[in-house]
Formats: C-alpha cells, sequence, structure tokens
C-alpha cells in the first residue's frame, strides 16, 4: 500500500514557497501505514498534469493531489481532472449552498460568478466536504488507484487530509504498520557515531531501517520498523535503541516523538511545577517564540526581555554599565547578569540569556561574528558557556537557540 | 533551457523534514533564468533513484540531485550514480586532502575511514570543491544532459549552488530570462480581485503570465514574464503593473521583491532614522524575532517586552492592575498601555503591542480563542483595533504577526 503526492503550482518551482503541504501530507499518511513512494510537484500545465497522474497511478493505490482548485483563471486542475477522467463538470448543489453560506457569514464582498464556479466538479468524484473554505476535495478512481484532489492553501488542505481523506484511507484499505522512533544526539559527528555503532548497525532485524539525519550541529539516528504486527514493530525497536544508548548514551538526548527539546522543557516545568523566563539579545526572541508556539507554555513561561540594544541592557535588565564598559557586551559576565535578573524581575525559577554577534558586522562589542555566550540560571546556580557558531547569521540564532534548550534540559533534569 | 531538482533521501517522504533544498535551488536558477519543470522526491532506493535520473534526463538539461552523499551507510547515491554512468569509484586526492585538513581545523574525533571514504568518485564526474563540509558535489554528462549531485545539508548544498554550480551554467548554456514581480495585496478575497481584474487579466502580453497566492489573508499577484530581450521584459512588466495600481491600488501594500513586509518597515526606518520596539503578549517574541531575523536590524529596533504572562504585564511594562481588572488583559486599553509604556521605556518613535488569546483554553482573560488587539504607537497618537483571527493557535500568531506589521507600515508612511 504505498501513496504519492503531486503538488501543481509554479510558486514551489520558482522557489517562491517551500512545499510544506507535502510533509504535512506525508507525515499523516505514514501515521497511517501508508508509506509515500514519491512527491512529485509540477506547473499548472495540463500536459504535464496529465502525464505525472498517468504515471503516478501506475506506481502506487492513492495520488494526492494538492493545488490548482481555487477560483481564478491560472488554475486547470480541474479542466484537467475531467479530461483524465473521460468526465465533464457539473453543479454540485450541496457545494453551491455551502458556498453561498461562507460568503454570508464572514465575507464582505458579494458572491460572484466565478466562486460560483467552484460549485462546479466532475460527474464521476465523491465530493469532499470543504468546512474551511470554498473549494471541496475531489475523490476519484481509475482502475484501482484512488485521486484526490485538495485545495493549496495550507489550513483548507490540512481539514481535508484530517477529516475527510485520512478516514476514507483507512476504512478502503488494509495497511501495514510503520513505526519510527528517532534519537537526537549532539557533539559528534555523523561519521564518528556510524564508526561507534557499526557492528550494532550491521546486526539489526532486516525490518529495521536506520537512517543517519545530521542538521545544525546535531544528528538524528532514526529507526523505522514495516510489518504486519504493532506490537513486534515496537518491540523490535525498543530492544535496539536499549542497544543504542549502551552504545552512545552519552550525546543522546532524546527522541524526536516525545517532541522537540523546547517541548521536553515543558512538559518538565509543568511536571515540577516550575517556571521559566528569558532575555535575549542576538537571538532576538526567537528562544521566547519557540516556547510559546507550544499549546499551555503560558503554564511556565513567564516571559521574555528582548534587549536587543546595548542601552536595552542596561534599561530593561538592570545590568551595571560599567560591567559593560568593563567585559564588553559580548561576555560571561553580560550573559550572567542578564540571566540572573530576568530571573529576579519575572520571579521564575529558570532562566536562559544570550548575548553574542550573528553578524554581519561587528556591532557594539567588537565580538567576533559567531561568538555567542549562553547563560542559564537555575535556583541554584548561574553560569555561562562561550560557543563559536560559525558565521551565517541565520545559522548563528538557530544553533544558539538549540544550545540553549540542551543546556537548560539537562539543569532542569536535577531538580 | 529547462532544469529539474531530485532529492534523495526517506525524510522528506515521512514527513520528518520539509523540503526547503528545493526551493532555494529553483529561486536561484530562475535568477539565472533557468525554468525549474519538476520537483521530485524520492526513497534512497537504487531502482527508484535509476529511474528517476533516465525520465528526468529525458527532458531536461541540467537535473540537481541532492541528499545520499553523506559518509553512513544510508547512503546509495554515489554507487547509483556509478551504476546509471556504467562507471567506478576512484579516490580523489584534492578531496582526500580538503577532508584531511577540515578535520585537522574544525573536528575533535580522528578521521576515519568512513571519512576518507567520501573522497571516492565516480571516474568520470567533474568534482566540485565542497569548502563547507566534506562530501564534494558530482558533475556528470550524459548526452545532452548534466547531472550535479550535491550533499543535502543546507549549509554546504547552498554553497555549492552559488560557488560552484550556477556559475558552471552560466558558462555553459543559453538561457532565456525570467522575470518576476510579486504585487501584495490586502484586505480582498482572491475572487473578488479577479472579478476587478479580469479585463486587463484577459488583455496581458502573451509572454506575461499571471498566478494568484493566496494565502493567511492576503493575495499575493505573480507576474512572470519570459523572453530574450530582459529590457522588454522589465518594461512590458511595468506597464501591467502600473494599470493594477490604477485598478486596484487601494490594497496593495508593496511587492515581494522589495522584500517582505518587515524589511520595508526596516529600510524605511533606517531612511526616517526612526527606532522601534514591540511588546509582545500572545505573538510570544515573533514580531521581534521576523524584526532581528534582518540584518542590520539593531539600526533601528531596540528590543521587546514579551509580556506572556498577566503578571509580566504589570512587573515589567508597568501596565496598571486596574486596567487589567476593569477592562481584562485582552482589551484595546491593555493593548494601548503596553504599546505606550514599551516605547516610553525604550525610547524609541514606534512601538507595536499585541495581546489576545490564541488558545487552546479561555487563560488568563476568559477572551474567545481568536480574540486580539494590536496596538500601534507612533509620535503623534497611540491606537489599538480588535480582530477575529480564527481558531488555530499558529494561525491566529502569524496573521496577527502580519497584521501588527501592515498597520505599523502605514503609520511610518506618514512620517
Amino acid at each position: 500500500m504505498q501513496a504519492e503526492i503531486i503538488t501543481i503550482g509554479d510558486e514551489i518551482l520558482i522557489g517562491q514557497i517551500v512545499d510544506s503541504n507535502s510533509a504535512f501530507i506525508s507525515k499523516e499518511l505514514n501515521k497511517i501505514g501508508v508509506s509515500v513512494y514519491q512527491i512529485t510537484s509540477i506547473q499548472d500545465d495540463s500536459d504535464h498534469i496529465l502525464d505525472a497522474l498517468a504515471t503516478a497511478g501506475k506506481r502506487s493505490s492513492v495520488v494526492i493531489i494538492t493545488g490548482g482548485l481555487g477560483p481564478t483563471k491560472d488554475d486547470v486542475t480541474k479542466h484537467t481532472l475531467c479530461q483524465f477522467f473521460d468526465d465533464k463538470l457539473v453543479q454540485d448543489d450541496a457545494v453551491l449552498e455551502h458556498i453561498e453560506e461562507l460568503f454570508k457569514k464572514y465575507i464582505s464582498t458579494p458572491i460572484s460568478d466565478l466562486n460560483r464556479k467552484q460549485a462546479l466538479v466532475p460527474s464521476k468524484a465523491t465530493v469532499l466536504h470543504n468546512a474551511n473554505g470554498t473549494a471541496p476535495g475531489l475523490w476519484m478512481k481509475k482502475g484501482d488507484t484512488a485521486y484526490v484532489s485538495l485545495p493549496g492553501v495550507p489550513f483548507e488542505m490540512k481539514y481535508l487530509i484530517q477529516d475527510q481523506v485520512l478516514p476514507k484511507i483507512i476504512s478502503e484499505y488494509d495497511r501495514p504498520h510503520i513505526f519510527h522512533r528517532t534519537i537526537m544526539t549532539y557533539g559528534m559527528g555523523e561519521s564518528a557515531i556510524a564508526d561507534k555503532i557499526e557492528n550494532w548497525e550491521d546486526n539489526l532485524p532486516s525490518f529495521v531501517k536506520l537512517a543517519y539525519l545530521p542538521n545544525l550541529g546535531r544528528v538524528r539516528l532514526r529507526l523505522t520498523a514495516k510489518g504486519a504486527d504493532k506490537q513486534s514493530l515496537v518491540d523490535a525497536v525498543e530492544t535496539e535503541i536499549k542497544k543504542l544508548y549502551k552504545l552512545i548514551g552519552d550525546i543522546i538526548y532524546g527522541e524526536e516523538e516525545e517532541g522537540t527539546i523546547e517541548n521536553q522543557v515543558g512538559k518538565l516545568l509543568v511536571q515540577k511545577n516550575m517556571s521559566l523566563a528569558t532575555a535575549e539579545s542576538f537571538t532576538g526572541g526567537k528562544i521566547a517564540e519557540q516556547i510559546t508556539a507550544i499549546p499551555g507554555a503560558s503554564t511556565y513561561f513567564k516571559g521574555s526581555i528582548v534587549s536587543y540594544a546595548t542601552e536595552a541592557k542596561i534599561e530593561l535588565l538592570e545590568v551595571p554599565e560599567n560591567l559593560i564598559t568593563e567585559h564588553s557586551v559580548v561576555s560571561e559576565e553580560v550573559a550572567k547578569a542578564m540571566a540572573k535578573n530576568v530571573k529576579c524581575k519575572l520571579d521564575t525559577d529558570f532562566s536562559i540569556a544570550t548575548t553574542g554577534n550573528a553578524g554581519p558586522t561587528k556591532g557594539d562589542s567588537n565580538a567576533d561574528v559567531g561568538t555567542v555566550y549562553i547563560a542559564i540560571s537555575t535556583p541554584k546556580r548561574t553560569f555561562a558557556q562561550k560557543f563559536t557558531m560559525g558565521n551565517s547569521r541565520e545559522r548563528i540564532v538557530q544553533r544558539s537557540v538549540n544550545k540553549a534548550f540542551e543546556l537548560l534540559l539537562k539543569e532542569i533534569l536535577n531538580f
């Protein structure tokens, strides 16, 4: 049982948007045991769409198509589907009623002929109700392959996948189980890890696959098991992971399925009924933003002082001016003072502080681009560490945010 | 002259990562006049890779392959390339020397056989030097098609594209010009815009294409022109855009090529020598983070007070407690007080403040999920507006951040 995804629209092919729709759909399909064999992004062009539909249908039982179902003229998908299925467009009254209702409720402009045209669907299609928008999803069959066409707007596509497409696949297809666990490591390169676990890797059961996923100073190790019996997959992966902890337990900081490291920080803080604040300079609020992206963060996160300018460190965080003059604004001492002061001001148990230079120029501090200090304050102590994070602004910030959460997690585990 | 991109690796097909590499490569290729015909994501599987290489080569002059060139065992790309080109791996001494040098400089673990194996390349390949990593890029020809294989680590791939691949394509291929401009609108739906500009759209020159790109309450209109003479493309698009401004100028807030709205805010503040601060509640630092992601933001951005908890609004922002009791923490009055106080504390010309409920529960305020207030304070006035942003946490935050920048931009334009 395998699926394919076809995304239609020039915006991906000219690099205007990143194809996050396919990542979402793939993840959801994997959860119900459907492997994705290929993702194909193509232009809004009839011949190309026809070719992609035919090719995908030869290989896969379900082909999910996103994009090209909007009301405007650059959308050719629906007409091409008619051509592919030798069908014609007919008006669906339920869809028309839904469109009229949405306009009455939410949209100030009057309903137009273009909007009404969205109620035209191929006569052979099963219509999938789109509660979040005016373009319906379409489910069509050719031979043994189901073709599912969805609008490209992420908010509408996500609803249709979760509420309409997945239940239909579950009810109509037998699927094997797929089970992933992903171990997150830090501080060791891909090849050094590979050397250490070579023997273990060579002896993995045949239905368990290992993948190395390196990024931004961390390597994730993903184990994937596939088979008919879910429990035996879970058990086999568990056994292998136990062996892995014996080999490289010192560089493992968690598992991706437990959530990101900031998720783990959050869970622990809730458990321990403890709280957190941040004082950010060059990370510019990104640590706070990643914390607050988690639903429920208000239970443990009080706030952040983003003291981007040196004067903000003095005014808002009350870092003593002479400390800055003496040690420079990018220094262990200033990082520690920021962490201590924000913890005190917001009366929290833990705090993170960052100060550094993310470039492109040397700025207030005269510190080299890439030099950063990360400070952690706990109920017991305050410390700061220096890091050199390379020379790309985006990387310096993201690696520092990652590192800050790592340092904090280790401390929280001790309480 | 067209290209294709093939990304290899299960992580995209299981939805573990979003394929941002392809978006980057597409954008860069477009800049030099190379259209991308298709992007294909496939598994680390020899047969599937062989099939994708052959199919892409039939259609396109350049096929760029990313992923599957790391040191570890899950990488099959290099061996599959040998099979496809009927070639064998040989050691490249320059690559080996480079790997040894990188290890000496940056990596604490000793060099291993796995690392040394990265110096093995197909004998027919032209090696592309990878200054940022140990896996070299490979350029191989079959018939008229060039196959370019690059490592999947974004930092290494980006360097290879910009410093090695693009110059080689420019020197070896004749290319047409491709020219894009993207108009950003707000406050009107896709179909209402389409109705208004129907006549204009029908009369576009044949070499100019229009696309509608709706997302998060905004519709972007992209004009693409393609042809041999760059200046005539630029002129034709300019003429059409002037007409477009006459039709819908009231809902246009800028052009994507000028940068995002926060980029435009930044440019204007630098020009006017004015400054900005933010006070964020439910947006959790995301406004500050988007501002500081721009190099040079320190010229105009002083900092942010992320007052996530109600007590932080009182402690850090000195919002009067009785104001909160009287009007609720999610109110026009509190939003305005936050904006005024942060502007005063950080002594800036402008400020943004947000307070609202992004869910999932009602929280401190008892305000409905999706209810938000955005306040702007300028040298002349402070005002707040109420919005209802739906019920998805991520969307509520991102739409509010977008809206805040829109409101601020309009104000800055008046100074």
